[in-house]
């Protein structure tokens, strides 16, 4: 047969997936499963969206806009502005979904062999589109001992070779919750202008920040306009994740005109999708009010309870629905898989039906390039309701006690 | 500023959009333009799929699988089954479009540099992936004058170098209609098993079939199990282009694990395309049935006034719904751009409110790789009703006259 391409070999294996196989098998013994490794809110899209597709008109489903949708664009720099950014709805590209925004950055941006720095723990898919483009991703560690804080300016300019054309950031962060200070956002700012790179900002998690200050977006940094590249999506804001809409947003003109050109290639984005979309930003304040209030209140029960595990340490998110934590063991991927395939737990509220019940995580490790970093920690999201939540770290507790023996 | 990848200056322009801008200035002056240059199918829907959608009973539009929801790929193996082609639904990976199934087929099977075989003309976006993978595609020219068949073994085999990864095929084709003989399939079958190569067979016109033989699938090629890459579509047979949805199907378990790689990279496949496409599939033979006779009558209709036109030629293509046809004009660029721009029709039959009438084209070089192929040739896509397809070669009849002077 004819070889395959050695892309393969070096696309990463998703840390959320890897232990996908063993949660089958529990499931198939009767075991319920507490889902902790996956992002998917467990919250309904809003009403008013669900209702538009429903009250649909078209009859034929035709291809859409390279660009998406203008009365979509419109939204969406309707929706920045609420955020003090003001943008023209030609300087937003509708995507399929946050991931084709990523790839098309990155293939407008990079050159094959070009580098981008990335503080890690991060987003492994962001490997998966260097990988695509040809790019190099080279990472500045994060720590869990100072709660995941940017490493310093002197780590990140020691990574900053002739070929590095790039910094990205996702903000708040995926997988650690953490939200850049206007203090780390200024310091981004001066590198990336001294050093002329392009800057990358990941922020579908915008609308779940729990500090008390208003959020610094990368949009808002002073002279960047010709740099700054926002990755967005409206996949977690409004718990529509399946319908693949997503965005880039940049104020560089000449680069949006070359990532057009990838837009043309494929044709259009979700038509149905942006149906959605357009009415999900319509009228939802309270709607977002009332996610907002839920995730804050779950981040807020969430880290009480599992700090209060013995052994265990997580930072105390200021964003997104997740965190990451460090467990008393020596090995975290270990750990979880022989939650999935060793471990089960049981008591007088054990669901009628089940043989035992178990927690899934995502072993942190896999959010690392660096090796050998993150060996005891998994990244956890809290994307169950309060009292799902409250049993898994039950459970967790219980794990931990009977696997450390 | 950073400087921008230069992918972008290898991206192609693509032919169907180099004139849009004249076109909607000449809208704006009111002119009624009938659009022979692009393959928006005008058909509607198929109405089952709409209800399907609008009768939508989820609350939240989560992920669904990256490969495609296993119902969908069984309906799928089902459509396949009608051709004589035997699948399992493992073997079918959904994608966003035959966009991604194209994109993904080279990414998992091309590295940087390696070279794959096309006919010319050829669908412009290959080279668009092409330039993302950092392929390089290797063009052998079909001519007007052979009726647009498959260059002869020998001009292909002349391409062949140590680089070469693979031939890509669309049957039938875009843009020329033609579709490839049994004979031509089987030169094909053995210039790849000769030389180990991938085939990439681009089949999303497979319904169009106008011939009174079989169609014949690269599927269907013996011992090229491991080689044949089928790249398909759901939006031209279902006329619903917007959805997104196509299918990468191999019999290659090997590349189909690579490819699944880039498939979770990206998370999933749209969630409400794949509940229309799946809806579309159940019960279509009648709405499929109606689509083809209306395509064949409309090319029966078009192709013979078309040829009437003085100095026009265009083979009489046997699939698909488009055609290459060559104008006696010298640039047909040019003189679509001269349609736009200086010439307008009226006549008592122009509908009230217009200020005249023109057609739009798509001029035939931009399919071209060599260059000044095709200088004096339009694609047409015959996806209007006859009475407006009757209309826009009347008009291009008397533009031809004027032009020529």
């Amino acid at each position: 047969m004819p070889t395959i391409s050695n892309r393969g070999s070096r696309m990463p294996s998703s840390p959320i997936r890897k232990l996908a196989p063993l949660a089958v098998a529990a499931k198939e013994k009767g075991v319920k499963i507490y889902h902790l490794n996956i992002g998917q809110p467990d919250l309904p899209t809003p009403q008013q969206a669900l209702d538009r597709i429903k009250a649909l008109d078209r009859t034929t489903l035709e291809y859409s806009p390279s660009q998406g949708f203008k009365s979509l664009r419109e939204r969406l720099a309707g929706y920045y502005d609420r955020f003090g950014i003001h943008l023209s709805p030609d300087e937003i590209i509708v995507t399929t979904g946050g991931s084709e925004a990523v790839l098309f950055a990155f293939m407008a941006c990079l050159n094959p062999g070009d580098q981008i720095i990335v503080p890690e723990p991060a987003y492994a898919n962001y490997m998966a589109f260097a990988v695509s483009a040809g790019a190099v991703i080279k990472t500045v560690t994060s720590r869990i001992e100072n709660g995941f804080a940017l490493p310093s300016v002197e780590e990140i300019e020691a990574q900053i070779t002739d070929r590095t054309k790039g910094i990205l950031i996702c903000n708040p962060n995926n997988p650690t919750g953490y939200l850049y200070t206007p203090q780390e956002m200024e310091d981004i700012r001066r590198i990336v202008l001294k050093h002329d790179l392009f800057l990358f900002s990941d922020e579908v998690y915008r609308e779940f920040d729990f500090s008390d200050r208003p959020y610094v977006s990368a949009m808002h940094l002073k002279k960047l306009e010709k740099h700054v590249v926002l990755i967005d999506s409206v996949s977690k804001r409004y718990s529509e994740c399946g319908i693949r809409i997503g965005a880039i947003v940049t104020r560089n003109r000449e680069l949006r005109d070359i990532i057009m050109k990838f837009c043309q290639a494929r044709l259009s984005p979700p038509l149905l999708g942006q149906i959605v979309a357009e009415a999900s930003i319509d009228g939802t304040e309270t709607y977002t009010q009332q996610v907002f209030e839920e995730y804050k209140s779950r981040r807020d029960f969430f880290m009480q309870e599992l700090n209060a595990i013995p052994g265990v340490f997580s930072p105390i998110p200021q964003g997104a629905f997740y965190t990451v934590a460090s467990l008393p063991v020596e090995d975290a991927e270990d750990f979880c898989r022989w939650c999935l395939t060793d471990f089960v737990y049981r008591d007088a509220d054990t669901p009628q039906g089940c043989t035992g019940e178990t927690v899934m995580m995502a072993p942190a490790a896999g959010f690392y390039s660096t090796p050998g970093m993150g060996q005891n920690q998994v990244r956890l999201a809290y994307v169950l309701c309060k009292e799902d939540l409250g049993r898994a770290l039950l459970i967790l507790r219980r794990a931990l006690e009977v696997y450390r023996g």
